[in-house]
């Protein structure tokens, strides 16, 4: 089991990391980007487990170390080993 | 039109911020995780473009800035704006 976690800053908070690669996609000439929102993605493998006990696990983990939920949002999606 | 774009490493090469959020999660307690991978993950918000137009846009991106191809691979995938 896989879970695939995508970390976003909230609407509203300063992404700078996102404002310097606008900035530079802008330099390098494209002009069609409107704006540019940074965050981090993880992918957590999980031995033999069940789909409703990884979801349990992988909320906790957000919650507790993977997002600073005050100011990040977490998204998800649980997928079978390939 | 929004580009959601992932990078992560390549298989094989050394995850080393993976391997760290690995280590604390198994010290929080979380014996069912077998492995962590960190990427990136980007939003790119463009003006008015059709989607064949983004589709060259964000590859383009991808492999001059927002990928280095040689250690690290990206998916993405193409959303209209909400």
């Amino acid at each position: 089991m896989i879970a695939k976690i995508q970390v976003t800053l909230k609407k509203g908070v300063l992404d700078s990391q996102g404002k310097a690669v606008h900035h530079t996609l802008t330099d390098l000439g494209y002009n069609e980007v409107k704006d540019v929102r940074v965050g981090k993605y993880l992918e957590v493998h999980f031995k033999d487990i069940t789909d409703v006990e990884a979801e349990a696990l992988v909320k906790e983990m957000c919650e507790k170390l993977l997002a600073n939920t005050v100011i990040e949002s977490y998204r998800y999606t649980l997928a079978s080993e390939e």
